[in-house]
C-alpha cells in the first residue's frame, strides 16, 4: 500500500513504508537496502562476523529470525538454520513454527537443522518445570540457551545468530534497569564472545533495527511467518517493558535507539569472556558448579518421574 | 463512594479507597493514618526533619503541595507556606493556584508567604526565555529553584519541603536512566543537604506515596485544589516517563516502589554536599562560575530589553 502519495526518501518512487525514528519513507526495494545496510553496520560495528563466515541462525519461524536468515545469506554469509522444536502444549503454534522454518529453508535453498527439545532433554519442558518448581518460561529459556549453544558446537559452527532486534534489546535493558539486575546488565551486549568447545559466539545482527522495520521487510519480501504468540508467554514480563519503550518511542521518536545505543556507548565494550575451564561433571559443558543447572534440572525430573512410577506400581 | 462492599484493611469498616500497590483498601479515616505514616516514615528514613522543626513548604496550589502542608502540620512540624506566583500566560490557572493556596492557609491557620517571580526577577519568565534562547520550562525551572532557595533562606528557614511524590521521582529516575543523565542520577535523592546562608535543605516527604494515594487523601479531606495543568507544559517530557511508569505499575503492581526505593538502596546514600564557598559576584548566591546562571539570564534579558527600547526610540 502506498502511503498518502509520499515518495521514497532514497529513490523518490512511491513510498510504502514509514520509518518515524529515521524520519524516512521507503519503497519496498529501498527498505530492503536499508534493512541489509543496518544489519551490515551492526555486524561491522560489533565485530560479529568475518567476510563469508559460517553462521548458524536460530530459526523460530517468526518474522525476525526468518528475515535474519535471508539477510545473512544476501550479505554473503554461509548461513544455515537451526529450528529447535519446543513443546508448548499447543500443537498448532509449534506446527506452524516448524512449517514456516521449512518453507524458508526451501525458499532460500539453505540447510535447516531440526532438533526437538523433548528428545534432546529426555523430558518435556513442562515436566522439568514441575519437577524443579520453576516457571515454564524460566526453564524453557535455560534449556533453550543450553541446547542452542550445545547443538551449534556439535554441528561444527562457531557462531550462533539470533533474531533479537532493537525493541527486544531496549525492552530487556529497561527491565534490567527497573529491576536493577546488575548481573544481566553487565552481560547485555549484541555480541558474546565464544570459546572453542565451550561457548559458541552469540550475535544479534538485527540490533540496530526496530521490530516494525523487520515486520515491514518480511511482509514486503513475501516471507510467510508463523502467526500468533507462544501460548505459554502469559506470565512473561518482557512484553510490558516493550510496551513501555513503545510508548516512549511514539511520544519521542528516536528514544529507543538513543537509549539502547547510548547505553552500549557508555558501557564501552563487551562483557569479559566467561571462563570455559570449569566443566559440568555430568555433561561436560561449561558450568559454575560441579553439576550444571540443566543437568540438575534433568536429575530432579528423573527422580520425580521414578517416584511417580513407583507410586503407581506399588499396591495401596 | 464505597468500593463494591469491600472492607477497610485496617478497621473493617466500609472501604472507600483501593491501594493496589499495597494490596490494601482503606476508609477515609484509615487512609489519613496511612498517608501520615508514610510521610513520617520517609522523614525518619531519610533524616529530613527533627521533632517539631520549622519548615517552609513550597505551595503551588495543587493537591500534592497542599496535602503535604497539612500533613506536616498534623505531624507536629512548624510548617509555613510559600507560594511563588509564576506568569504562565494564562491568568486563570495562576489565579486558581493562588486562591487554593490562600484557602489552605486559612483552613490550616498557618502563615502563607506570597512572592511573585516577575517582581523577584524584574522580568517575566517569557522575556527571560526569549532573551536567552531557552525553552520556557527550563528557564522557569531554573528560576524557581533559585528563588525558592533564596526566599527560604531570606525568610529564615533552614528546610524547604516540596510535594514531589513517588510517581514524580520514579518518572524522573526513568527519564534520567533512559537519557543517561549521569549528573542528574547522582543528585537524585529525597533529601539534599543544606549549608548555612547558601543552600536550604531540600526535602520530599511524600516520596513514599503514589500520586493517586495523595489525590484520594486530598479528596477525602475536602482540600480544594487548583484544577488543571500548567498551560506551558506542552513540551515537557516528564509526563511521558510518568505514563511509562504507570503502564508498568498497572501491569506489575509494586514496580514503582521497587524501582525507586531499590535504586536509592543500591545508591546507598545522598549525593555529597555542594560546595557553598564559591559565590556569584552579582547576587552572592552559590555559583560554579563567577556569575551564576540566573544573573547571566537576567543580564542578557536587561541587554535585550534596552536594545529593544533604543530601537523603538531612535528615529528611522
Amino acid at each position: 500500500m502506498n502511503i498518502d502519495g509520499m515518495k521514497c526518501s532514497r529513490c523518490r518512487k512511491p513510498a510504502q513504508h514509514r520509518l518515524p525514528s529515521h524520519n524516512a519513507r521507503f519503497c519496498d526495494h529501498c527498505l530492503g537496502i536499508f534493512v541489509r545496510r543496518q544489519a551490515e553496520k551492526a555486524i561491522k560495528q560489533f565485530d560479529m562476523l568475518g567476510p563469508g563466515q559460517k553462521v548458524l541462525v536460530a530459526v523460530s519461524g517468526g518474522k525476525d529470525s526468518l528475515a535474519l536468515w535471508q539477510i545473512l545469506l544476501e550479505l554473503g554469509y554461509q548461513a544455515e538454520g537451526l529450528h529447535l522444536a519446543l513443546e508448548l502444549g499447543d500443537g498448532s503454534f509449534g506446527e506452524a513454527s516448524l512449517a514456516a522454518s521449512q518453507d524458508m529453508a526451501q525458499r532460500l535453498g539453505a540447510p535447516l537443522h531440526l532438533m526437538n527439545m523433548a528428545e534432546l532433554a529426555g523430558f518435556g519442558v513442562q515436566e522439568i518445570a514441575w519437577a524443579n518448581k520453576r516457571s515454564f518460561c524460566s526453564v524453557c529459556g535455560t534449556l533453550k540457551r543450553y541446547q542452542l549453544n550445545k547443538v551449534c558446537l556439535d554441528l561444527g559452527f562457531e557462531v550462533l545468530a539470533t533474531g533479537h532486534h532493537l525493541d527486544d534489546e531496549a525492552a530487556r535493558l529497561l527491565g534490567n534497569l527497573v529491576r536493577r539486575h546488575q548481573q544481566y546488565l553487565e552481560s547485555q551486549w549484541p555480541v558474546l564472545q565464544g570459546a572453542p568447545g565451550a561457548f559458541a559466539k552469540k550475535i544479534k545482527p538485527l540490533c540496530r533495527l526496530r521490530g516494525a522495520e523487520i515486520k515491514s521487510f518480511a511482509k514486503s519480501q513475501g516471507i510467510s511467518v508463523a502467526k500468533g504468540a507462544c501460548p505459554r508467554s502469559k506470565g512473561a514480563t518482557l512484553p510490558h517493558y516493550m510496551d513501555a519503550v513503545r510508548l516512549l518511542e511514539e511520544r519521542m521518536p528516536g528514544t529507543t535507539t538513543n537509549f539502547y545505543m547510548g547505553y552500549l556507548e557508555d558501557k564501552g565494550g563487551p562483557p569479559p569472556q566467561p571462563d570455559p575451564a570449569q566443566r559440568c561433571s555430568v555433561c561436560g559443558m561449561p558450568s559454575y558448579a560441579d553439576v550444571c543447572t540443566v543437568c540438575r534440572f534433568l536429575a530432579n525430573t528423573a527422580e520425580r518421574e521414578s517416584t511417580k512410577r513407583d507410586a503407581l506400581q506399588s499396591p495401596d
